[in-house]
């Protein structure tokens, strides 16, 4: 859509503000908007406020750097969740999703992303640092490895493994495999590969 | 994603109002949320009040009715255009996408919407009082149906005509057929017929 005539200054700004957004081209950023300019006033307002109030009053976790209202996190701050265990993911989507599961009562580190020398992106750019302060403390018996299994995730999972290979923490990844449900034959053959090679004695699975 | 865990209230609530929005499922909402955090405040500030500005002050034309900065909209208020042309139009991505041909130097009037007994929408609801007005000032001599070929464009084409019928206003429509570059192999029965049926004469189409 170029050089498209826009019968509006505001109409136009608003649109080419939606388009910025990932994944929104112009024609979906136009009917975004239409469908705002049909809304009360009131809803409009409420839907720009809640993004601002967002940005502006946000804050990460003091001990795991995943979002929160308040300083620490409400999973840091629980004392139901177990603290001797810390699940180390990329960002908070991966937290939301462990959670969902209902499976985990450890705690998380957010890193913020993994190591990605193409996109200049370095350990300390991550919250790599404050997660070896974290085990060093002692508290922690166990560190899980929840990252992607791209050549950046296995950099990530491998400079972690140096930097906590001196202390006697227990270092996991989660499992990797054919899904639940899943069939054999759809499967690409690393997953199946690993399936196979990673595979767990029957009555272990039943108990 | 039922019973999510939102780490902040007010992520929450900024992906509740993004998943409003046409077209926009919860994972999206998030992952646009998402992207709004890592941007400056600024930025964020002027997303939101863009939005807001927009509703609060836009305007319709007071003759075409399309969106406009302005009382009058800058089409209807240009004195290059021929005023005593209107072509008629759903809505404002109708007058949007034929502005967008440069062919047309005409003017419009946008209804917003189509008589749609179904959804409750009748010739009260839309701006057809408005456009009978305007062909009753006597400056106009061609009034061009631009609306939906369904049953909904169909009837508020004949409400229209049968409103015009006492008045000496030519009442064209579009062209309808194949698209121009498209194959007949691959275009439906109705569109090739109607190609067919409104053949023009060869010459006129290389003057």
């Amino acid at each position: 859509m170029q050089n498209e005539h826009f019968p509006s200054k505001l109409l136009e700004n608003a649109v080419d503000e939606f388009a910025r957004l990932p994944g929104i081209g112009r024609k979906t950023a136009l009917r975004m908007v239409l469908h705002l300019l049909r809304c009360e006033l009131s809803e409009v307002e409420e839907f720009g406020q809640a993004i601002i109030q967002l940005r502006k009053e946000v804050k990460h976790c003091n001990v795991c750097h995943n979002i929160s209202d308040t300083e620490t996190c409400s999973i840091c701050s629980n004392p139901a969740r177990d603290r001797s265990v810390i699940c180390v993911v990329e960002n908070i989507r991966d937290v939301m999703a462990i959670e969902n599961t209902r499976q985990y009562n450890g705690t998380y580190h957010v890193l913020g992303g993994i190591i990605s020398p193409m996109d200049g992106i370095g350990p300390n750019n991550l919250e790599i640092e404050s997660l070896i302060e974290r085990v060093k403390t002692g508290e922690v018996i166990e560190v899980i490895l929840a990252l992607s299994t791209t050549m950046e995730g296995d950099t990530t999972n491998f400079y972690i493994y140096k930097k906590l290979k001196n202390t006697d923490v227990n270092l996991t990844t989660i499992a990797r495999g054919v899904s639940v449900g899943g069939e054999l034959e759809y499967t690409d053959e690393i997953t199946l590969g690993r399936s196979i090679m990673n595979r767990l004695n029957y009555f272990d699975t039943i108990k």
